[in-house]
């Protein structure tokens, strides 16, 4: 597109492009926004380099003139967007990127990776946060998903109320909190469990977690404290029914006076299975498959649309495409929060061919504080291709985790039926 | 627990770890394993550099004695395998590792990462390629999964069978085919469908594809007839109920005399709505989110499990969990698949504490051509460290398809059915 676009005299129009979601994945009531941080990094950073240019030539996929319009690419526009953790409805115009057609265009696959997975993996970690009762959640799931998408689902996860990360790059890079455990080869690749216990124990404490399912968890129990005491920190169970398995362990423990130790659970938990134990004595949980995977939904859905472009006479043309099932609203847009006297939200207010993010951005620090009547949900995150440096890095991402905590207490409590439901506030476009 | 085996004197005990799947994923008849090549790459290249270091010791994650053995760490072990491409059932063992119980376990989380996301995505590819009819299948799915699990995803589309894929990278980095789209974006760039058309065919000749679906079908095909010619090469459709579309739009072309143009469907599709279309005048599939998110089932379910290790007398001891509905089978494994005189599937027969992988292998290449009633399974990938380079790269992406190619002919029809379904071959332990 890129090379036709310059061949023809309109790779250089001014567009504004468009990510948005035209409906939540089957039976969702809200998403929740991810990837911001990593995405502006990324941008940033995109840049086709020796390597790229070569093999693009040598294999003629675009002629000359587009390969020294590459060469020299960098992003120069501007983009505003939904703050990293809030909450988005179908239709919220979650990024919008204003530059040249080709700058644009060429941003569109590098902007939904980002958004669709990062996105889907925070919107099923706020749904499994919002049935835990406040028990810590472990992010667990690297092994599941592709290797770097593995750092980038720990982050997510985070950002919509995980407690920690077994991924410890994700700790390197993102400052999540790290947390460890032992597997089952732990214990096999001792001579018996109780010299795996104790190799664990005279390594990290009696605080640590032991793992008690590798044979028997009554008689791993047993010999769990046993070698560590009652001082034990916690115990963790991957295995069997859990309702049943987290009440006898509770009693076993309890029984032999390991009253303050803990238990935390794994193994193929949901949000299901996680609401399934609100009544069990069960103090943390680990997570894995179906949190990187999106809990049934590992994309978000996310489209980028051309929305508006300047015409020869530099004058704003909304456009949209038009075919059955995928029309789109096309036109600059604003985005607005409606909320209630106590801060619930009520609706989610798009106004198109408004005078376009650029004035929301300005009016946002003012708005924010004040009214409790509408909150402005676009705010610049780069301006003539700088990015704003408060949305990057670890600050960035605990940014965006106090931004979900907010997003989260906003959301009417219909949001947080698990049953299959629509969008729990309406998205009017005005 | 690398830190803590260092500690007790276990982490040299040399060790059998091994990767496979406990089932398939629900109603799957066969799953095919990918990812091989480009783990091996990483494997190979796996190493803790001064920044992952300084963070672990910054962080106190491990001792002293465990950041001195990850700054000297590469594997050095022995990894069999099977051969990428091939089919696999339930407990089949797709990857053996063996070393050092510590070399071997700081590798899980990238083996399962590589090995169940493109694990994933190439078993939802055979299905879509065995009920696409011998019509070309191009992979577009980039934008639906992260922007790194994407080039793996096109080449793990490649192996199962694609033809090709938009993901310029995947084409760079493994020599996949690859092909572009316009999207609707051009045409809407431009002052009327017609002027985005021009450009198109202007930039490219009329053997390209147009995407004739912004506004409406109709018109657009006209327009697209009108201004490339009789001779235009094909004819997008990314909307629409595509049996009825597409059959209009065949007649449509056909009255205009262009009876040569292909028509290219897109749109959600996955293996249901390819085989829905078998009987409807397609030429071509573009496939997007279904594939790459692995249609139903975005993480293959494998897992790494110690099933041997070395006793202090130095004698091999299987081992196992036992616990509750994850039970395993302890003890190194060789693995055949015996077939019927015919070269049609039968069983896949794991013979348990055999000599184990390397006597499989070494009996391999003779195996192989002679016999039309077993096949051996496992190949040596990694010896004493060092890679077997016929499996990197582009060649080993290619030699992967060939893989893929004859095992999929050697399974029974019955795989082929989309209904749900068990294994189409038993795993029999022996």
């Amino acid at each position: 597109m890129v090379d036709a676009a310059i061949q023809s005299g309109t790779a250089n129009r001014e567009c504004m492009f468009e990510a948005f979601a035209r409906r939540l994945p089957s039976g969702r009531r809200y998403g929740i926004v991810a990837g911001t941080g990593r995405l502006l990094d990324l941008i940033r950073d995109f840049r086709f380099g020796d390597a790229e240019l070569d093999w693009l030539r040598a294999n003629d996929v675009v002629r000359p003139p587009t390969l020294d319009w590459l060469a020299d690419y960098s992003f120069s526009g501007n983009i505003w967007g939904y703050r990293e953790g809030d909450a988005y409805f179908p239709g919220s115009p979650l990024i919008q990127v204003d530059g040249t057609f080709a700058e644009c265009v060429v941003l569109e696959t590098l902007i939904l990776s980002v958004l669709n997975y990062d996105s889907a993996v925070a919107s099923a970690a706020a749904r499994m946060v919002s049935v835990s009762l406040g028990r810590p959640l472990a992010e667990m799931g690297s092994r599941r998903t592709g290797e770097y998408s593995a750092v980038a689902a720990a982050r997510a996860a985070y950002i919509a109320g995980f407690a920690a990360t077994s991924n410890l790059e994700a700790g390197r890079s993102w400052g999540i909190p790290t947390m460890g455990t032992a597997a089952h080869s732990f214990t096999l690749l001792h001579d018996s469990e109780e010299d795996a216990f104790r190799a664990q124990v005279d390594a990290f404490g009696t605080s640590t977690t032991l793992l008690v399912d590798t044979y028997n968890i009554e008689r791993g129990i047993e010999l769990a404290v046993a070698v560590a005491g009652t001082g034990l920190g916690s115990i963790r169970i991957d295995s069997g029914d859990l309702p049943t398995v987290a009440a006898a362990a509770r009693a076993q423990l309890d029984s032999l006076g390991a009253v303050n130790t803990r238990i935390t659970v794994t193994s193929d938990l949901d949000e299901y299975s996680i609401a399934a134990l609100s009544a069990s004595p069960v103090d943390a949980f680990g997570v894995g498959t179906s949190l990187v995977t999106g809990s049934g939904a590992p994309a978000a859905g996310m489209v980028y649309k051309l929305v508006a472009h300047k015409d020869d006479a530099d004058q704003w043309v909304s456009v949209a495409k038009t075919s059955a099932s995928k029309a789109s609203v096309g036109g600059r847009k604003n985005a607005l929060r409606r909320l209630d006297a106590a801060g619930i939200a009520q609706e989610e207010v798009v106004l198109v061919d408004d005078d376009g993010p650029a004035v929301a951005a300005a009016t946002d620090a003012a708005a924010q504080p004040g009214s409790a009547t509408e909150r402005s949900l676009l705010v610049p995150l780069m301006q003539a291709g700088v990015v704003d440096e408060r949305y990057l890095g670890p600050s960035g991402t605990r940014l965006a985790r106090e931004q979900n905590a907010a997003a989260m207490r906003e959301l009417p409590v219909d949001a947080f039926r698990l049953g299959r439901g629509d969008a729990v506030i309406p998205t009017v476009f005005a």
